[in-house]
């Protein structure tokens, strides 16, 4: 617990220096505006957090650990108008504040901007398999984001097809972070792999998480309207586990439900027919184990295992 | 004259090849669709031109050339529409045709794919080199993109801003093109400086005469409709030479003007009072002569200079 505090505390000193007065000043407004805005910080916290694993100084992941950051917000700033969310992070989204053109353009610059710091944290021989890693993580959360636009119109989507979506949109860039973090520490190829492998199953945890919990879930504790994925007709794992066990037709005439509450309830007792809320949280349990079974290899002490538990713990206990 | 039309074959036979039944298709058919539309190949002819200074065998320079043409054909996919265009190359703009949602995300996937080919074409010792010049360049063109909307709102830019964003929006991708292909082929620093550098003159003359070509052109040889730039209030080397030798009133004066071709007679006579047409055409040739020393200084065989040359006329000479 206190070396993720220190990871946030470094990760912060360094931030603040980057990207300062940059011209043309409209540019940089909109990054200035997102970066400021908060959020968990999960992936630099994960990129330093691998380095760690191998190395007591921190320095030479922060570049990594900052182009994971600019990376993921890049992919924000640009979902955010696709998805016309009016918030982030309880602030005006950068297309309502700066327009649309400002959030295309700005996110862009972001983008090219992650790419030069990961240029800029690997001047070793391994900047190769680095730099293949980061484009094929991006290219998949691209990837990603197209496969939930789709599911968005489509009747059927399998369980398989939910998990890849997932895995792209959310759990490669977690995985990235770590084993880019681990790769500037000189982690073996093995234990690379294994802390990739460790990141995607957690991040896969803890999206079926997400999905239960908008569900049932205290809206305190998620901090959004409980049952709005319901109301967004959103493919979740709930969704999808009750069209497998042949609940299609009573979804339908749900779906047709124009009172919300009324409509959340219906959708309560398919899920509960279905055990689709039990199915969800045995599912997430099972991908949390596979990461824990994923710490089980690596090559280094207990101690720096302890820390890959207890980040996960935290993870699924929404502590970040 | 020949080898030109060889890289162009190459390349043609390298890129049908490339990002074919990719997934999911809605992410990929925006691509498909934007690289079918044609165009004139500059910058990949440009990066096996550079290769080809240096080394016989062309192959090593194809993923670059293709990554630069990717990396062109995402900036104009959100270009159009931050610029609200209509059509590219004369077919319905990608935005238009697919959404902006997938001209967002599809070209922020051919982005991606940019880094991965450019990845794939430095296995070698230069890789961090070409990544940091990719990487500056295509911040570059972010932040010539955001000069270029900056000024329509500004009354006054001067020659020097002006000189700026020509070069970032458009020539520094030229300079990247045939610098990295020469970095493929071996190319000393100093050279790869020079072509840079060539390349750089050579697109701002390229610009220049694009601004003289819009008002005092055919309609023909440019393909759109001359007077354009006029009618758009855009701030052209004519405009800004004009307000430079103090024609400011007039100029307000003009924009007044609610008739087209009223408007455009009273621009030619500000800019004809102003000598601003022949001050286009002597800055014009002021950059191509630089571009031709910059040759000069190369080492390489004269044969292969002359290869630059004649790239240098084809473009002035809008042969592409």
């Amino acid at each position: 617990m206190i070396a993720f505090q220190k990871y946030a505390e470094v990760f912060s000193a360094y931030a603040q220096d980057q990207l300062t007065d940059q011209a043309p000043e409209n540019l940089y407004l909109p990054i200035d505006y997102i970066l400021s805005l908060g959020g968990k910080k999960i992936r630099p916290l994960l990129a330093i957090l691998g380095r760690n694993l191998y190395q007591e100084s921190l320095e030479d992941a922060l570049p990594i650990a900052y182009a994971v950051e600019l990376f993921h917000n890049f992919s924000l700033m640009h979902d955010d108008i696709m998805d016309d969310a009016h918030l982030r992070r309880g602030k005006p989204a950068v297309h309502e504040k700066f327009g649309i053109n400002a959030a295309i353009l700005s996110g862009d610059a972001m983008f090219a901007h992650s790419f030069a710091y990961i240029n800029r944290g690997f001047k070793n021989d391994r900047l190769f398999d680095a730099l293949q890693l980061f484009c094929n993580t991006s290219i998949q959360v691209c990837e990603g984001q197209q496969l939930d636009v789709d599911f968005e119109t489509r009747d059927l989507v399998t369980q398989d097809e939910y998990i890849q979506m997932i895995s792209y949109k959310t759990a490669v860039l977690l995985s990235c972070s770590i084993a880019l973090g681990a790769m500037t520490g000189g982690a073996s190829d093995q234990d690379t792999k294994s802390l990739y492998d460790y990141a995607i199953n957690l991040g896969i945890a803890f999206q079926i998480h997400d999905d239960y919990l908008d569900t049932y879930g205290q809206s305190e504790l998620v901090g959004k309207k409980v049952g709005g994925d319901i109301l967004q007709n959103k493919k979740t794992i709930l969704w999808i586990r009750s069209l497998d066990k042949g609940f299609k037709e009573r979804i339908q005439e749900a779906l047709a439900i124009k009172d919300d509450s009324t409509k959340i309830n219906q959708f309560l007792e398919i899920y509960a027919d279905a055990g689709a809320d039990q199915f969800a949280l045995s599912l997430k349990m099972e991908y949390f184990n596979k990461a824990l079974k994923n710490i089980d290899t690596l090559d280094i002490p207990d101690l720096k295992k302890e820390w890959l538990y207890q980040f996960a713990q935290n993870l699924m206990d929404r502590i970040y």
